[in-house]
């Protein structure tokens, strides 16, 4: 691992992406003000931080206008309102949207990427949805953008179809393959098997490895952590965690983390302080303890956000015993 | 490592050590009613935890009992009054108090074992008070205690001081020498260091590694779990992390980690929701962007507890700003 730096300096190859508006959206269907967006899109060029998704490129049919806000969406016109003439060279900031397989209309909903301020479209699927996943890559590679491929909920499915997945996006020209822990289960040894299996299936391709931790156990910034030393390269957080369910790894403690001094946290915090913590007096998320049972059960969170948003949110003892009945 | 379990199986050997009422006492002066210590007592018998720290035996003149509550000393009266004829061998509990050298009235303050429903004193120290700390050991280890040496804030001292300690604790009787990231500063791949240091010194006197993390960096699961990984034996938790600023690692978390079928999550979940969570209407812990600051800085919490107890506890920037300008 000789090109591996020690933690006291740092890799410049290692890329920051700040999924805050498109994770955090889940909480409340995106129904972000233009003010809000804006906060995390200048506090990410202040901060130095890499890529900001900056929402979905999802369907309005699956997700209607009336319930879900423009960044369920990403329309042209919406990005354009809140970033104007985004120059990646400039701002040192590239712009991502994730489309998921199976909910959207990608055929259509994506403009080249020369008309657009998005740089990247992340393919997010599950393992069943592997060849539309590979559609979706190629398409928006021909259309001009960056391309990752995102497995969800790799804990949940067997070692065969994680070869066949990778098997299949190896020949695409995605840049990246994203590990995705979406039930915040894993531990420190299964991010490695993970690593290794990622990266010796994609060896030879050029492709970098992502991480994309939940904090359901209160790993998220550990096994991002753990990533990072093994080689990965491309890493994901939002702001204070902000994110569905248990949340997501921070931004302030990964880039406190990191030693590249392109870095800046007065940002970030600000940007937290500001516009995320007010966000805490309507909205729940990060660990608890039904985010930690589901973790641990690796069960999809949703039981537990229902509980959370539910008459007695802090009866932990009663959602221990529904979900221990119920297994 | 043969000897070592694989995560989906158990090590039996491997102890877990509850000091939520000793860690979370320097929250509140160890202030705490009868009726809590008792459900904190009851939960660990119940959870099948090994050894339960119930607080402190420090000198009631560093500490006036008009201002700490008894479990900052622990006067066998107050232990009976809670434990009453605890018996270690049907409860499968021990009890254990902390020592801190430098005040602690050990010399008169612990009686011996076989009058108390202690089994174990845990000398705290730092590198400096080490002469007094291997004189606390050896005494208490004659009274007929097992006993611990709990080196503090190790991310602080050089490493030719760690090694003087380790020199001078290896002939002591102490059964385990625990490894504290007093400032919550510690990353996975220190963690590792530190491990192979003391287990190397350590070598051939069959004393146990143990491991206290705190919070700071949302690190103390992870660096517990790394620790376990590499061999530690010895491991402390809170119930929900209460201890002094960001806390400490999670006992629901850890119990969830470990396979050992004795252990047992509801009773656990139980006392938090009844007993702990109350607690942070008035009380104030766990992993704030403070509380990041001072561990990324490998500073004491107690600016951040300052700030955390003062007028303006949510202005993170304004924390931010101070230490910067100060450092």
């Amino acid at each position: 691992m000789s090109d591996k730096a020690p933690w006291i300096t740092f890799r410049p190859e290692l890329k920051v992406l700040d999924c805050t508006v498109r994770d955090g959206g889940l909480v409340n269907a995106h129904q972000f003000s233009d003010e809000f967006v804006a906060a995390v899109y200048h506090a990410c060029v202040d901060a130095g931080i890499d890529y900001m998704e900056i929402g979905y490129k999802n369907s309005p049919k699956t997700f209607p206008k009336e319930k879900f806000g423009p960044w369920r969406h990403c329309d042209e016109s919406d990005l354009r309102r809140v970033v104007g003439d985004h120059d990646p060279e400039k701002t040192g900031l590239k712009l991502a949207a994730m489309a998921d397989a199976g909910k959207s209309d990608w055929e259509t909903q994506i403009v080249p990427a020369a008309e657009s301020p998005l740089s990247m479209i992340r393919v997010a699927f599950y393992a069943h949805q592997v060849s539309e996943a590979v559609d979706m890559i190629r398409h928006a590679h021909e259309l001009g953008y960056e391309t990752t491929a995102n497995l969800m909920a790799v804990s949940n499915i067997t070692e065969e179809e994680i070869d066949t997945v990778l098997d299949a996006i190896a020949p695409t020209p995605a840049t990246t393959m994203v590990i995705v822990d979406s039930f915040g289960y894993l531990y420190r040894e299964q991010i490695d098997r993970l690593y290794r299996k990622y990266a010796g299936a994609l060896e030879g391709t050029g492709k970098e490895i992502g991480i994309h931790a939940h904090n359901n156990l209160q790993l998220a910034f550990a096994n991002t952590i753990e990533a990072i030393i093994l080689g990965c390269n491309r890493v994901d957080a939002t702001l204070f965690g902000f994110g569905r369910g248990a949340g997501n790894c921070h931004t302030e403690l990964l880039l406190g983390f990191l030693r590249n001094p392109k870095f800046e946290m007065r940002p970030v915090i600000d940007v937290i302080q500001n516009y995320i913590m007010p966000l805490r007096k309507d909205l729940d998320w990060g660990p608890s303890i039904p985010y930690n049972i589901t973790g641990q059960l690796n069960q999809h969170p949703r039981s537990a956000i229902e509980w959370r948003e539910g008459a007695t949110p802090d009866d932990f003892l009663g959602f221990y015993d529904k979900v221990v009945a119920e297994i």
